[in-house]
């Protein structure tokens, strides 16, 4: 078997790089471990940047999310008995973010995959890469059959996460691995229920962080913030809700709406980037290469961002020969993947409870907090990151 | 002996005072342990705030400054082999710093409070405070000639530093105190040499961070990152010479003028806030209540916005006999003061370089001041404090 490009992983940055490649009469096959079923259910992030909206909208894959995205002109923090808004409209003129799931940004690729005669297989095993230093590499897996397969390749796209085999075939020496844990974790819940505002909710109480989000006008998704080793089976669903109540109901006339709890999970807190994203002709896409805590919602716009560069660079490639764009891959990602950790790491710091803080610390965060939510050159920072930065490849 | 209004401290915060109330037909004394030359030549601050300029002309002390202070548009953030002017003519337009020894802000203000006949005490010994907490305070001393004095007055004003006896005379338990001290301090140095910069030069390197600053037209000023214990006699002309050059000479075409160092310190690098800023009829200004490192070029500057509050809740006071504005003294000045601690702690972590610090932290770092370098949004929150923050008083 032959292709141009070979993807692993059908999640966001592998779905959209086969089909913006598909645009470019590039050819690629994505190899998927999970079933269809389960990527397009797996429920992950749920804020599109404006410029990963824009992306989808000029790719046909849009229609759906303009239908049913929302979108939003502001959050809220929350902290100190009183709400503030960052105003989008106001500090951003022209910009926002649209709250779609990121489940429902892979359905809309799936279908278009599909109906557009791509070749995305699901529950293939065993998936590995091969000769990425040479310029023929190519991928075994194990199809969903049981039969084993080679898939030549001119090119590998690594887009299977942070526990996916690409970073990893990756032989020792070649990547700088930069790192961070927090000392806490999220649990988050999915919960069929009205959203009890109409836009998000970044909450600091001296409890802990608590994030109200939502996913559609029915169903609402809720964070706090747990022990890092946290056990979801000590969050029964009065829990849960007691404990969001405590955080959220801190401000005059808000009232919590709860309903039946659908999903709970408990995702670490973490950074990490490796450098280079690129081993030969292997090249490293969204959390394959890094992820950032979910603060600021930027690992799903990040990805997309990678796969815009990565297509441009691949599309020079395939009509030239030259390699150039694509050893550009990385210097080109790069600089926005920092700006996400730093942005990430900041919206973190300055909105959960540390246990390592001292007093100093605390009003220090609140000192910020107040800042951010009375400077417009304070505010807007938060809000240029938050729906995005423009777009700069230069490759 | 009698007065309206006792000072302790002849640096900046009691001398101002002093005049303002003069100002208001407010009669003070100053008390001060130093000679009259030792304060007049004491190097510290030297970068006004448009503030502190307009607070000085305002009140009649600034026709020197207008002459010979040094207005200042921007500064230099270097790194990374580049320089990145912070342009404050755009990014907060109307609004400049103005480079004036605090030696300089002293000597004016000796000069008016003798000239207006005002009662400044040098050299005097063993100032208590007594019976702060009851409407009679009084304080005691012995004067330059060696006699015992004491001072009844109607309110105590404690502009006496960090170390000095106001904030120690409050009995345990009515101030809450919160600190930080940095794993670092600055070498600071003056030489008789033209700078070789127009402008301030914020220098962060691997070997750590450096200042070009300056004082006048022949005079320079020269800070260097180094250990918290470092000894001065490890550092000889040469070395900080060498060093200066290592760390400031990392652009194309930057030359360091060199010339006679005539001082050579060391300064701890330390955070500090005692809350509330009165106890009774005494109340903290300046050092006394609060410091922060030198990185923001904040303390001289608070401590004016101290004293104007303090200014206008003594001649509320004066004028009707209520302590509600005087009261209301610390929770004026404190947001202020906590703004200012967060903006100092910012720029310190910007620009050092920390020993604790893994790669993570550094790359984090240098995304931050590409950031800080690129963002108008970011650019603008590191002028408007820089510039200061307009004044919000409400008593």
């Amino acid at each position: 078997m032959r292709t141009q490009v070979g993807i692993i992983g059908a999640g966001p940055a592998g779905l959209l790089l086969s089909h913006l490649l598909h645009l470019r009469g590039i050819e690629s096959v994505v190899l998927e471990r999970r079933s269809r079923e389960y990527v397009e259910r797996r429920v992950r992030a749920g804020v599109l940047e404006q410029g990963t909206v824009d992306t989808l909208v000029e790719a046909g894959v849009g229609e759906r999310l303009k239908r049913e995205g929302l979108p939003h002109h502001g959050i809220e923090l929350r902290y100190g008995g009183a709400g503030h808004r960052i105003a989008f409209e106001r500090l951003v003129p022209g910009r926002c973010i649209t709250v779609y799931g990121q489940q429902e940004v892979v359905k809309d690729l799936v279908a278009a995959r599909l109906a557009a005669g791509g070749d995305v297989r699901f529950e293939v095993d065993d998936v590995r890469v091969h000769d990425a230093a040479t310029d023929r590499p190519y991928l075994t897996f194990t199809g969903s059959g049981g039969a084993a397969h080679r898939l030549d390749c001119d090119v590998i796209a690594g887009c299977d996460g942070f526990h996916g085999v690409s970073r990893d075939s990756i032989p020792d020496g070649v990547l700088t691995e930069y790192r961070r844990d927090y000392p806490f974790a999220w649990l988050g819940i999915l919960a069929r229920v009205k959203p009890s505002s109409e836009e998000l909710i970044y909450a600091r109480t001296e409890r802990g962080f608590a994030l109200h989000s939502m996913r559609s006008p029915e169903i609402s998704r809720f964070y706090l913030q747990v022990a890092p080793d946290e056990d979801v089976a000590a969050w029964p669903d009065e829990r849960i809700w007691a404990e969001l109540r405590t955080r959220l109901e801190t401000v005059p006339g808000f009232a919590l709406a709860t309903g039946e709890i659908v999903e709970k999970s408990v995702t670490p807190m973490r950074s990490f980037v490796a450098e280079p994203m690129q081993y030969g002709r292997l090249f490293l896409a969204g959390d394959a290469a890094h992820i950032v805590p979910p603060t600021g919602a930027k690992g799903l716009n990040l990805a997309v961002a990678d796969v815009r560069v990565l297509t441009e660079a691949l599309a020079r490639f395939f009509a030239g020969g030259s390699t150039e764009a694509l050893d550009g891959y990385s210097r080109a990602c790069l600089p926005r993947v920092w700006r996400a950790q730093h942005f990430s790491w900041w919206m973190t710091t300055l909105l959960h409870t540390f246990d390592s803080d001292d007093a100093y610390a605390r009003q220090l965060q609140g000192s910020h907090l107040d800042y951010v939510t009375s400077s417009d050159a304070a505010g807007t920072t938060l809000a240029e990151n938050y729906v995005g930065l423009p777009y700069e490849e230069s490759l």
